[in-house]
């Protein structure tokens, strides 16, 4: 048997032993398992931000690959565990959206609740699912142990209405959200570039933070020292960036935060 | 033989080459080996946070696990360099107190003072001994070198006193410290919860930083906000925590600060 | 055959996908690839500071093991990728000078222009080449794939000047650069300590940021406070420090900063 990969993403960063701890558990499982770090550096809580990172990520590694995704603000509550069967390769995580856009990406996919306290350490807390449930769960699928059995399937596993674009709120204005400020501060947003090509060719006005932009680049290269503008980022989604300088601190925003566009 | 775990824990940060070069150590004498990070964000030379973060994480991995924890003020003067055998598994790091919380749990602990040169790298530098002593020993241990290869057993290795707890400094005031800053700026003490179950019953004063905190909270949602309220963190010590905020921050308290809690 | 060891070594920082992602298309081609971290927090675009970490790193490593070095400003641009043969081990990256000082380190390399579309991701972008070209190609390497396979040998690959040392800018006056400031704020320069020697007994004047700089000491506990001083570091090479603070922040200077040096 070839040896799966477990990939983990999270909002625990690594200065504490969270995310350590969650590898012991998984190779007392599953000894010389191939852990990969995705990020840990997802802002706390911003579900969506972690729903775009995995999405992201997944499509590069090999199939069979189990995605561990913890940004999990519910934890503790009843919200469900979950594992999704997408694109050949396995995602376990809390019901919460979190597998939204892989699952939007994978419409082929099934959902299951996690139920089997047998992959479980023996007492589940309240507080860190990522190494009582979800690292467990994943070094025994990763073992060879089959999805069912996680648990059965489920037909009303939560999607982020967000996932779906921005939603239109006027004739000519929709508000979405910023997915992710990226290293460079860069903002990515979840207005897909294809779906807003207008902004090529007309005038538009885009609403974030305190700031309007209404200039569009081609390449940073090209953009004004100082001045925001949109951008069709290479992740397929339109960017709200700033040469040489990081638009997520000087307009005040991060992940999570709303886009308000209105094409003229 | 099954392949034994190597985890790593320092104060190294991962903005240098260090950590990178000790994992190259290692692979050199054990190519293969599963290397984990626990933290490199130990802040720098708090030997009492080191061994707060080694004693929560050492407990999730597997028997025979080799725990290497360099946080070392003392690294080129005459300190030893040192193997506790505890619990079933191996630490080895300097004889400067990291170990002494993992001490306290398995009081079924040996020491060795390592004396083993052929266990090192041929020129051991003033300045490195992660790389030159630490990384190599452990190589060499999850190679299947049993601890008594590495030197003769101690009796004197070096115990901080602030494992005990806080100190009585009056009839109703203890002294203690942080441990640790955890990443959302919660501020763990050594205030163990379940000895100083009297904060749930009657009234105390707890100086810290600048800021004296009176209320207990039970869970981080029923904190008022902007207040700094005490809580019984998971790891089981006493907390000082602000609602969606960092206490860390607000009252620039950090690892090895000063606590000082009087119950009335 | 021994598995063998791949290192990144990038300025993609840890908060994004992008390391994940190499590692996944690593781990597609050669499952079970040993994948080590050096570091991710070059500066960006500081291609000397990735010059001189993978020049600190790489002599720890054993034979064999594949460097894999993304510092990369051109990319998109015609600039080739290169695969350099050096010391036993193998290094691959862009041809902007990266394994300048390796080379130097290292006269009996030899440099490939990579030109093996099948080592590459079907579709390369003009954005990532460490997904799709460094990454794969470091895969093909470790899993055993010879270095003349990836391209033919070039003689005219890029040096950078500044890893010749300073410049001599004036009679007793040279101009070099910042290669790094560590995790302390320590500035690493490109100044050999050895080929500046005279510091040691002649009263010199180094300008650095907005500060002038003439002491030297030689450790750090004996630094007067406040005051920034030469010291000569371990890798080699003179430091601007200042004692138990960052002296990067307080001259407000980094990696690629000029220094010049004055020796009366």
């Amino acid at each position: 048997m070839p040896r799966r990969i477990i990939t983990l993403t999270s909002d625990f960063g690594l200065s504490d032993q969270h995310v350590g701890v969650m590898k012991g558990v998984i190779l007392g499982i599953l000894p010389g398992a191939t852990i990969v770090d995705i990020t840990h550096d997802v802002r706390p809580y911003e579900v969506l931000e972690g729903a775009f990172v995995v999405a992201e990520a997944y499509r590069w590694f090999p199939r069979k690959t189990v995605h561990v995704v913890v940004v999990d603000p519910g934890v503790g509550s009843s919200r469900r565990p979950i594992l999704v069967e997408a694109g050949g390769q396995l995602f376990t995580g809390p019901d919460n959206g979190i597998f939204s856009m892989v699952r939007k990406r994978e419409p082929n996919h099934k959902v299951r609740e996690i139920t089997n306290r047998a992959w479980m350490v023996p007492a589940v807390s309240q507080t860190f699912h990522g190494r009582d449930v979800f690292a467990p769960v994943a070094a025994h699928l990763a073992k060879g142990g089959t999805a069912a059995r996680a648990g059965k399937l489920i037909a009303d596993a939560l999607m982020l209405a967000s996932v779906e674009g921005p939603q239109r709120t006027g004739k000519r204005t929709w508000t979405g959200q910023v997915l992710k400020a990226d290293r460079f501060g860069n903002l990515i947003t979840n207005f897909e570039s294809a779906a807003f090509a207008s902004v090529r060719t007309r005038p538009f006005e885009c609403a974030i933070g305190l700031e309007k932009v209404s200039q569009l680049a081609t390449s940073y290269s090209e953009m004004p020292q100082g001045e925001p503008c949109l951008i069709e980022g290479s992740a397929g989604y339109l960017e709200v960036s700033l040469r040489e300088a990081s638009a997520a601190q000087q307009l005040g925003v991060a992940a999570g935060s709303p886009v308000e566009l209105t094409v003229f």
